[in-house]
């Protein structure tokens, strides 16, 4: 694609128009042109970036991020598409506590909107509550610009919940429909999203689960793989059954990672946490059972040591397509030698694919600027080409 | 109203001359066409965003806060006003310790704002420290601009101190205004400020003394209620006194709740501690006796506990006028059987005036940017003209 | 000077293209014409500032800061700057600890870079780390870039390092250019860099390092006193000597602060740490050695405590050039009587030069953004003149 009415043309293809005024919450809730809308308008915005065209659509206007677990990336990424766009971000810090509810939800929500356009959350800790809180902040804000309180409705864009990851699932698949020349091609290949061994205890499920929502939908074979017991939300499964069949692709689950990475196309190894022992630690958490929650860790710690085996090795990566599946990661990866003993990779198998991961990550600002952009934009087509003709330079010149 | 002109002809009937390169630190320093301004240009710039006319004044240029207690409203209001006008916020935190003083203070504000417009300063734990520390602040930062140092003169407002809230009481008052349909409209209509239980401790007393330091003005009948032993400062209610006498309204004092909403057409139930403990407690903190603070505040529970029945229930609600007294809050509230066991207001006459407390906050941003732009353009009625003029729209179209 | 043309005019005399897409490290890696553009170009920001000429080149951009140790002044002075010319300012918080090396500085550094034009560090802990700690970086992100993944290369401000603290002294040598009237008043002038006491413990060797490295480049007599055992970087020494030679001045060591301060037309009296003690320290903490650094701790404030009298009196001050050399510190200063009993300087010293020490600090926010500017632009006279034709006002008028 070399000019800006090449992406133009293929939005005006396009049925997004829900996307209008609404949040993003899970890639299933939204059809296949709202998923290629946000894809078309990040690489919109990325070659507008790359041409030094600004892309400042707000003279002013806030965009909140309110974290609930500690975050670099997640966070650097939503401020800089927040900063793309003209928003400024302002941090609601609210800890890792899970005591906002009800009453304060609706009322903080409020109080820090007067000016936000956008509110960036994640909150991924508790199994059952983040999504729903993100649906609870949205629904007090939608009420509160009902109500003339807020002269705008602030729309939310999911940074990570307990059910999916969709800015970093989105920009996983951004990444792979341009390694693979396109979402055409992607018929038939084989992703493996699999666990792999990790020394550290507890991460999210959103990422499996949220690829195997997303990857699903293309057509390609998706294999989720795991040892057993490490089963992820049955209602996600669910949904990723649903996409296969209507994408024309398959959903298949196994227990063996070799059996996942045969002849695979794209491997996604990466650890993560028993869906049951999450639910069982979020109880644990709220009943303030500090000693059950110690020794849940100590418990799952043990279990994951039984499954060192799972590891993305060289050898491993040999029986993939040609001995050259794309390798994907949400990153920080646990590499075997470097950042651990034993890990999730093999430090020369990282090393090789070093570059496509951090270009893989190099996509979250922009799919994240998308996401806003459809939902503050009825007609994002129309602005994107105004930001070219008024032609003002990023960096002046 | 319908078109800015109309704000515009109405401030240039107002004297507000000595705003211009002055600080906001208590409202009774200011004149009553000073206060006008404030209103008039609140609304206007709330006007001017409601028709997406971008206000941003400064193309740069720093807003400082400084908070020396937690916050979260306050400090997204300020960002929000900041936000709105231009200036980027940065945070200066020092914490709640008392140390900085004089030859710091000077140093510390002047070292700061080689770049800042604005310095939002909140400082309301320590009896006779806040507005003085405002003070120092701001004459260091003078100084310094005499000296050549500083480019310009940071100017201070005062986000709640020791002695007045004025940002939350301009903003309640703006409700107020707007609810009984003008100014002129308040000649006397009864007002009870009281006092409410409240099982949390050492609640600030800026509050209830920015409410009688500033409600007297406009001819109302204002009742202060509290129980023996929680008296605010004295010399605030001399300011009550005389406001009352040169408006021709009233301000008396009472021990009893009923008394003071007894056909009162607005009610500001809310819990503060005795200005007596706060002046020991000050001295407390002063000393380092960290037993004697402790002891401070279990016995201040144990003199709140006693006084339960200060609350506003529906009981109490039926004796206003009509039985819609006008209820107001600065938030958050202690709702009974919500935010705890018993508080401050019952959970269904919160609720039922829940959409008007969030409208009596919502002011406050705009509030805020109003004495910004009061305290660093000569004419601000001529830069609103000239906006509108321009045109920017705040979010491209 | 009094038009922008003048200092346009002195830039195009200068070479500095290699400047562009690079960082600033040390002082002694950049030219004489380099550190000249510095200054050129800070004092045209802020003749540009003082006369309501906005200075913003980026539409959007983030400059991001990594602080590894507290600051308020450097922070706020980097944040000036990057807001001066419209960067967003972003923290990047990684704490004081040493863990982050190799693979995860290079992930780190590009995932928080995707829309980073600059990058602030502070790092001026440990020996033989921090200014290393920047290359790295450094290097991470030229490499991003060069691979696609970065869209641009974010240069590197060395914001204080264990070996210089560049930004730092180019602002004193602004403040020393401009009392003393010109680069070409220098030669031939006595500065003396001396040590002197102060109650805390560990302060950095950066600023008496970056002193003896830049000021010995203006045919001045520099002279360095401290105690013995109190020595610095000898390889610092060796730049010292070398500039000194090239420059027709000269670098001379004493132990007496007596035998600097004579005739001196400029004085730097400040407290630091031995070298050999950091470097042991730096040891220490490596090998977690809690207990070692307390005890470390405790014999360097002893040892602090034998040289008391290494003090800048008003005896002292007598015996400089006039009894009336340039006072300069790098702020903030152990005062004796104000912020300590015993400290670097007496009160009434400090007192009398308090308004040129705040002027002294006032330049770095203009000198950081000088090292922006020539970093990010090609030919930043052009980009000056631009400016000042568009004309755009910083503050509405």
């Amino acid at each position: 694609m070399k000019t800006l009415q090449t992406y133009i043309d293929k939005l005006n293809k396009l049925n997004f128009k829900e996307m209008y005024n609404n949040d993003f919450l899970l890639t299933w809730e939204k059809s296949d042109d709202e998923l290629e809308a946000v894809w078309t308008i990040a690489e919109a915005l990325r070659y507008m970036r790359e041409n030094n065209i600004s892309t400042k659509v707000f003279e002013s206007g806030l965009g909140i991020s309110l974290f609930r677990d500690n975050s670099t990336r997640t966070r650097f990424s939503f401020a800089s598409a927040c900063n793309l766009l003209g928003l400024e971000v302002q941090d609601l810090d609210e800890g890792k506590s899970q005591v906002a509810h009800g009453e304060t939800v609706r009322e903080t929500a409020n109080m820090v909107s007067f000016m936000a356009d956008i509110i960036g959350i994640r909150d991924d800790m508790y199994i059952g509550k983040g999504n729903a809180y993100m649906r609870e902040v949205s629904e007090a804000v939608k009420q509160g610009h009902e109500d003339g309180i807020l002269e705008q409705r602030p729309t939310i864009v999911n940074l990570q919940c307990d059910i999916d990851h969709p800015t970093q699932c989105m920009s996983d698949m951004l990444h792979i429909i341009n390694e693979f020349g396109g979402i055409e091609n992607l018929k038939g290949k084989k992703l493996a999203m699999t666990w792999a061994y990790s020394p550290s205890y507890g991460k999210p499920l959103s990422v499996p689960q949220g690829v195997i929502g997303l990857m699903t939908r293309m057509g390609m074979e998706v294999v989720l793989a795991h040892p057993e017991g490490y089963e992820v939300m049955p209602e996600v499964e669910e949904v990723a059954k649903k996409n296969a069949a209507a994408s024309g692709g398959s959903f298949k689950k196994t227990n063996s990672m070799a059996e996942a990475f045969k002849d695979a196309d794209i491997v996604y190894p990466k650890s993560w946490a028993p869906f049951a022992a999450m639910e069982k630690r979020t109880n644990l958490y709220g009943e303030g059972d500090h000693d059950g929650i110690k020794a849940l860790e100590k418990e799952l710690l043990a279990q994951n040591a039984q499954h060192k085996d799972w590891a993305c090795t060289e050898e491993l990566m040999k029986t993939t397509k040609d001995g050259k599946a794309l390798y994907l990661h949400c990153l920080p990866a646990d590499i075997t030698g470097v950042s651990c003993d034993e890990g999730e990779v093999d430090a020369t198998v990282f090393d090789r694919y070093r570059t496509p991961l951090y270009k893989e990550a190099s996509y979250k600002p922009y799919v994240i600027a998308a996401m806003m952009l459809l939902s503050k934009f009825e007609d994002p087509a129309a602005i994107l080409k105004k930001l070219e003709e008024k032609g003002t330079p990023r960096i002046l010149k």
